[in-house]
This record gives structure tokens, sequence and C-alpha cells, in this order.
């Protein structure tokens, strides 16, 4: 739980002399008059890089957003805050979203419990609401969105999907003339960092994790990133807003890179592929079997060289978007880090100030229908080209089993490749079969486990564009 | 001059009998009353896609835009319009701008001077305006922004640079808390084409030059593409808007491609650089002999293989961004054509048309000061790393003369390479310098040419990052 540190007056700070230095606290002391307020809640990596750039000139300069207060969750920590706080007080969450002249709450704590009950509390207290909390907007954003439409206020969170880099914004504005088709997206840098490293230095996946984890890139517990929870998160995010259908994260079918061997990745190369942790969301067309639906998956797939994904490689981030209308787009860049992350909110403040300030309704020239759930299609019936490489007794009459176990599962295949003989008079064979569904791929393996010259099924991997 | 066709009554168009087919005009009369009203000036490629997309269901769905007309330079050629013009006309230019129920004017006339006069007209009568034609953004935009400031409606224009690729409003709204300190672009799709054939399939300029217009990528006049004056007109925009400063294009250094060879090409590559023609425009902080500035040049660079412009290829475009805050971004894709830049257009009527449906004063939100003219940096003073290919007698003392030439401007080398040696006894000899002015790399030119032993300066060519 936050610590509540309640600072009623805002006029008198009790923890100024304390735990906050602000070095011109008393300048422009009628400013908050005109200018529209914000509550930073949380003061951690995105909140300080946030408190940074509202405190710029330049921002300053074309209009008057000032900080109401900021609640922590130890305010007894010495922070040493620039400008722009007016009255800057360390105060009890609750009591700073309600206070009249705070317009705007900014959600920067983190994690979900306490973001939520502050994201809450502020959308029914009509306050827009700020936040880069992916795991919030991923988890309760169907109730949050509800509240905020019924409230009449806005909830952005630019900075929740690839950090810095503009991606919901132009989603929602520069792409508004679009029906999305598809987003596919490299959504996690710390995957794509490993398997970059992976690839272009020959490392296995410890020990690319081990070097990602000592440069910062990855967490000391790396489960969320390798096993795809934080790309599905951000991909539920991004199909919501592309397809304007509600998606939850569990329904994104999910795999890790756990099982990626460096082998794999050199295969792909000698294809002309690359390995990457893809998510992507892609829109079927009703058929005869099924409805409109769409497809949700977080997997490591093969990547033609020529896909722009292809060249995202290390912390890099990337969303690549098909409009009808654009045809294909991408937006890609660093992406995390403190000032991005803060850039991307800070974008968000800006975006309602501005509308704010100006008299308008935020509000009014968004007005978004209430979304329906998302209809996903089950994992079995997407399709992909599939690359599959298995263990084989080095026999002449194998791949003829291997072509019979996939045809009777009705999966044909475009080509089957030796690579070398293992001392142990086993053989290392490729697959790439043409598109099939994955019950169909399913059912081919299970064919192949059957077969007793088939002695392993070590990788297999979906191939981009599905 | 565009042919005026009157048509004073919205309700009976002269025309529409003749000329227009549209297949249910007679729907939803009384929708112009609550709906945004839209005056469509020009129908060709961009008009004919802006058509089409405020047509579609989903965009009808969410906002109400109705076409109030439309004026074309040949009021006579038979078109089929499907929906959404409610008392579709074909009416002069003049008339339908001054029309009390057109609130937005869309210019997609192309050409300068009927533009220029018909985007005048619209701001004069308080109308707000969508144009995607750079090249009357480009030379008229400082009085154009200014008239659109005196009278407060918006001026929006997202698809004048990179064509579909959302650019402007990122730029704008989504770095609005960034200081831009570069922006670096391929702005030009013709000639990213021609150097990447020239590049992949070892074509000389003329050939890719005519496969590229086979292909319909060139014009049959390719001058103001190859010359990188299409390019100098979208950078120009792009500096304006990131530095919030006006750049005139006669104000961008400008260098075509069409002196770049295969060989030179095949050069940078095996130094591990790709040639492209980089739009670059970067801030110059002030320094004791100048004070802050822009340095804006178009000119076929080497761009190392690891940044993300190197691997953006044919026909695609990119603007690559660098703020204090973010960090780099960059959005690519393909970008020309009827329906990607009518993409562009479209999103920015929604734009105004959101606001004004919502009663929102558009303009409010978007209070731009009056911009300054921009300092340009001579680019004499300007300073690159540069590639420069020479040809020389093969004697041993070559390399030294090249060297003392250099050194004597105060030009110093990072690399010199001998590239095979000619029949008649010549050699050719590459050199990569360190980061010099443009004077002292003259200065170095001017030596060789004055030194017996140094026959002919074959190719220069600046080194990104500048």
């Amino acid at each position: 739980m936050m610590q509540p540190h309640v600072s009623e007056s805002a006029f008198e700070p009790p923890c100024q002399q304390t735990s906050l230095k602000s070095s011109d606290s008393s300048e422009s002391p009628d400013s908050s008059i005109s200018s529209v307020g914000v509550a930073l809640i949380g003061l951690g990596t995105v909140g300080s890089g946030v408190y940074k750039l509202l405190a710029q000139e330049n921002v300053q300069g074309h209009l008057p957003v000032g900080i109401r207060g900021i609640a922590v969750r130890n305010p007894n920590k010495v922070r040493v805050l620039e400008r722009n706080v007016e009255h800057a007080s360390f105060s009890d969450p609750q009591a700073l979203i309600h206070r009249d002249d705070v317009q705007i709450v900014v959600e920067t704590m983190g994690g979900i419990t306490d973001a939520y009950d502050c994201v809450k509390a502020a959308l029914l207290a009509k306050k827009h609401v700020v936040t880069a909390n992916k795991a919030l907007i991923a988890t309760h954003g169907s109730e949050l969105f509800e509240l905020a439409r019924k409230h009449q206020v806005r909830l952005l969170f630019e900075g929740a999907v690839a950090g810095g880099i503009p991606v919901m914004m132009p989603l929602k504005l520069s792409l508004a003339a679009n029906r999305i088709e598809a987003i596919a997206g490299i959504l996690n840098g710390t995957t794509n960092y490993i398997l970059t490293q992976m690839a272009t230095a020959g490392l296995s996946f410890e020990e690319a994790l081990e070097q990602a984890q000592s440069l910062g890139f990855a967490e000391a517990d790396p489960t969320s990133d390798v096993e795809g929870e934080d790309a599905a998160f951000k991909l539920s995010i991004l199909a919501s807003m592309g397809f304007q259908q509600h998606v939850m994260p569990q329904a994104v079918h999910r795999h890790g890179i756990t099982t990626v061997s460096a082998l794999d990745i050199e295969n792909a190369q000698t294809l002309d592929y690359t390995v990457k942790l893809i998510a992507l969301a892609q829109k079927v067309e009703a058929s005869e079997t099924h409805p409109e639906c769409l497809t949700l998956r977080v997997q490591p797939m093969l990547v033609p060289a020529s896909h722009p994904l292809a060249r995202i490689d290390n912390e890099y981030n990337a969303v690549w978007i098909r409009g009808h209308a654009v045809g294909d787009v991408m937006f890609s860049g660093k992406g995390a880090g403190e000032l991005p992350t803060a850039s991307a909110v800070t974008a968000d403040i800006l975006a309602i100030a501005r509308d704010l300030a100006a008299g308008n309704d935020p509000i009014a020239g968004m007005k978004i229908p209430a979304m329906p759930e998302a209809v996903i299609q089950p994992i079995e019936q997407s399709a992909s080209r599939y690359y599959v490489r298995v263990t084989t007794l080095d026999q002449p009459s194998v791949i003829g089993h291997l072509g019979l176990a996939c045809g009777a599962a009705g999966v044909s295949l475009e080509s089957v490749m030796q690579r070398g003989i293992s001392p142990n008079a086993t053989a290392s064979i490729m697959l790439l079969t043409h598109r099939v569904t994955h019950a169909q791929m399913k059912q081919a393996l299970e064919n192949m486990r059957a077969n007793g010259s088939i002695q392993q099924i070590d990788c297999v991997l979906a191939v981009l564009p599905c």
C-alpha cells in the first residue's frame, strides 16, 4: 500500500522542508489559477521523468501545466525537485486526486492493485487520467474505459505500449480513416536483445539472458519477458485500440523464447529469415465456418529478412501496422527508459491540457462507442507456415516418413533439408510447411512422434506473415 | 486555370445528370444540417482517394462528415461517385469555398498557383484547410500559416510529407514534450528506388532510372526527384514544424543523385555503409563563433549499415527523429499513392471535424505562436565526415600527396584505400575523413586538384551522422 501522507493544505506543504527541495517554489504564485492542474501519483523512474519534462522551459512556454502535488510511497525519501511544482506536496493520493484544482491524474506507481484503486477513484471523480501502466490497462482496461466513457473524461496510455515510440495516438488519429487489418510488433526489448545476441554473437539463450541482465536490459526474474507475458499485455492493448474490440491478455496465445536454440536461429538465417518474438493481432474475415474474428499470438517466429520487423535489433521496439488505405507503416525506436516513456506520458498530459486550457471539452471530439468483446479465433484454427526441426535416425527412408506423417495430417511441405549427421547416426532435418492450421500441424507432429525413425521434435516455429 | 462551373444552388446541381452518378444521392437529405461540411477542390489521384475514404461506412459511422461539393478542372469528365456527397455538385471552387455549410476546404488540385489562390481564399473566409500539397506548403507556408493563425482556423498537411506515413501529427502531438534535435529522412521514393536498385542489382543510374520509369516509380521528367528538389520541399516543411522556425526550401543545401556511381555504392558497401539520398535538418548549438542555427541538406550520403535509415529500401520512405527525451524514433512505410496519401488527408479532415462536431474550437488547443524565420548555418560551416574517391597516377608517393593535400586544409584522414589498378596505370583511391567543415573539405579538394599526380576527383559524399 502507498503510505498516505495527508496534506490538505496545498499552500503549506508539511513535507517541503524535510523532504522536498523546490528551487523556486515561490515563483508565479498565481499561475495555479489559470494553469491545468496535474496530480502525479508515483515518483519512480517514469514519474521522475514526467516531472522533469513538465518542468522544462519549452513545455512551460507553450502551455500552463502545474503539478499540484505528488504522492509517493515513501514521503521521507529526499528528492530534489526543480520547478513547476506549484505548492508541491507529498500527499495522500486520494486527497490529491479529489482536489478541486486537479484536472489530470497521472498514475506512474506501477503494479496493478494500488494503481487500479487510484485510476478508478480518479475516473469516478471525473478526472482525466494518464498512465503508462500496461498491466493495468491490459487487465482492467475494459472496466476503466467504460468508467471514463460514463464520466466523460479521457484515459490515455501512450506510454503503455512501446514506451516513447508514438503508437496509440497515430493509430487513433493519423490512421483514423483506415480499417486496421493487422498489427505485428516487437514489443519487448529484453527478448529482442536476447534473440539478437543469439543471432549475431552466437550465444545460447542462457548466455544471452545473462548478458542482458548484466547490462540492465533484463530483470533478475525475467519470466514475464521471456515467457511473452509482457508482450501479450501490450498486444492486448494494441489490438483493443486497433480493432476497437476488448481483448483480454489471457486471450493471446502465448509462447516464450526459452526453447529457441542458437541452431534454429542459424537455420533460419540460412533460409533468409530471422527469429523474433512477434506479437501478432490479425483480422480473420468471416467464412462459412466461422464469424469475423481476431487471431492473437505472441510467439517466436521466423521473419523474412525482407520484412521491416526483421531489421529491428537489440533493445529496439517496433509496431508494424497494416491499414486498408495506408498500406504498411511501421513505428520504431528504443522505446523504454525514464525519459522516453515520460515523453509519451507527457504528450498525453499535454493533449488533454491543451483542450482544457482552451475551454474545450476534451472528450467531446473523442466519443468512443462502447467496445464489444473481441471474438478470438481458437488457436487450433489459426493458420501459418511452419518451420520444424526434428532429430531422426539417419536412414534413407526417413524423409519419406516425415512426408507421410505430414501428408496424413493435410500438411504439405515446401522444403525439407538435412543439416549434417550427428556422431550417433542421427540426422537433423528441417522442414518448411505450406500454410496450415495449428490443428493440422499438431496432428502432423503427433504422427511424427508415432513413427519409430523420428526420434525427437526439437523445434516448431510459425513463419511470418501468417 | 481551373474551369469554373458555377452552381449556386446546392440542391439542384446542374451537372449531376450529365457527369455525376451518385448512387444514393437522395439518402439522408437532412444529414447536411448536422454534419461537418467538406469542400473537395480537385478530384485527381489524391482527391479521388479522399472521396473514397470519406464515403466508407466506418468513417461515416463515427463521424458525420459530408462532402458539400467538388470542384474539378474538367466538369464534363464522367465520374462514378458512390456515397456521401450530399447534394454533390461540380462547382466553381470559389463559390464552393464560400458556402455557409462548408467548414473544411480540402485542396487536392496540386500545382502551386491555383492551389495558393484556393487555400488563401479559404483561410480568408475562415475555413479550415487540409492539403497534401508539399510545393505549396514549402513555398507559401509562412504566409499561409500566418493567415490561418490570424483567422483562427487550422491548416493541416499530414499528406505533404511521406504520404500516408503519420509524421506531422506524431511530431506535433506525440513528441510535444521533446526538444527536437535532428530530423533525417528518406523522403523521395523515386531516388530511393534508384539507389536501391543500383546497390542490389548493380545497375547504373541511367538503367535504374529507366526501370523506375517503366514501373511508374519515376516520372517522365524526373528532375525534381533526382535533383533533390522534392525532398527539399518536404524537408523544409518537416524542419519548420519540428524546430518551429520557418524554413524556406531554398535554404536547403541540395545535391542530387545523378553523379552517384555504382562503384561508389559498392565501395560504400565494402566499408559497411549504404548510399541514400538523405534529407537532414539538425540543430547546431550556439558557440562563440555563431548563434544557434539549423543545418539543412538534401544530399546522397553514406549511411552506416547499423543506422535504421540504411534499411529503408526501394519505394519506402522514412522519417527518423531525435528528441531530447524520446531518443531516436522512426516512422516508415511505402507512403505514396492514392489511398495512402488520402489516408493522411482524411485523418486531418477527421481531426478538425471531430472538434467541430463537438462544438469545440479546433484552433484553441493548437495556438501556435508566430514562427520566427530560421537561422540557417552557411553550408561552408556545416560539418561531416566525408567519403572521397579520386583517380590518381599509380605512383608510390600518391597517398602521401593526398594526405598532404588534406592536411594542408586541416582535413585529417580516417582511412585511405586503393581499389585496384586501371589498365592505363592509374589507381582508384578512397578516402574517409574525420569530421571537418564543408569549407575545409572544399579547400582539400582544391589542393588535390593542384597536385599533378591526382588526376580526377570522382566522387565526394558526406557520411551520416553529421
